[in-house]
């Protein structure tokens, strides 16, 4: 399996694991897929961003995304934050997703950061006992606001 | 009160309020002044991340940091993310965080940010309380791994 950065030819297999997804927050609506290429742009685009695709046999098996943030905390130190983690629904507990946070663990570490954070839905029960496995600490409540 | 963007002459009042706060995750070790120095032009220097400060009658009284972040999760919109969120200890309940909150909505709306997201210590209820009065909802669990 190769993790690496997505391209735009992985935009339709990225956006066919995000829209399955039983629990986002706020329904995902298809909407228009110009939409989706600006913001594949926009984290093209953005030094601190990355949009990363698992590929598996030519597959796009997995994906996540990746934001580094500078900040006075941690002596100065930054932060890795993990969103819209999603692994092939066909294809769980084959440690597809496993690998990917082992991969983000080294992209952190590779990059400086003093700390990996994401929030998952407090009905992910699985999730959380998944991140605890790889040594996460549930400290934190994740609070969201829809504008 | 007025809420702005920090210059480098309120970074040795925002640390005093950063390094008072007793639910740092991580205890704040006071650290080389360098390293502050060098992480709020790593701030300054990101357009996608702001350090505010609110000002009052030429003090220095509160302090968050914003970041944006693209994405293809709710139609490809930004998020507006909140950091580092402090009041002088010596002057709660007068509504500061209340204020800096309902600026820190405006600026996301004004970015064209779908969602308003933060992280809180388990343990610190009273901003959960203060956090969903504002309308966010508790709907995530906040996992971190120090690195």
């Amino acid at each position: 399996m190769m993790i690496r950065r997505a391209t735009l030819n992985d935009l339709d297999a990225i956006l066919a694991m995000i829209q399955r997804d039983s629990f986002t927050y706020q329904q995902e609506d298809p909407g228009g897929r110009e939409d989706y290429v600006r913001a594949f742009e926009e984290i093209a685009r953005d030094a601190n961003n990355e949009l990363i695709v698992a590929e598996r046999g030519g597959e796009i098996v997995g994906t996540l995304q990746l934001t580094f943030i500078p900040g006075l905390t941690y002596r100065g130190g930054w932060r890795a934050q993990v969103e819209a983690v999603r692994v092939r629904h066909d294809l769980r507990n084959l440690q597809i997703g496993t690998r990917m946070m082992e991969w983000v663990i080294a992209r952190a570490r590779e990059r400086g950061c003093r700390i990996v954070q994401l929030t998952t839905n407090v009905a992910r029960v699985d999730a959380q006992r998944f991140y605890k496995r790889l040594g996460f600490e549930a400290s934190h409540v994740g609070m969201k606001l829809t504008l």
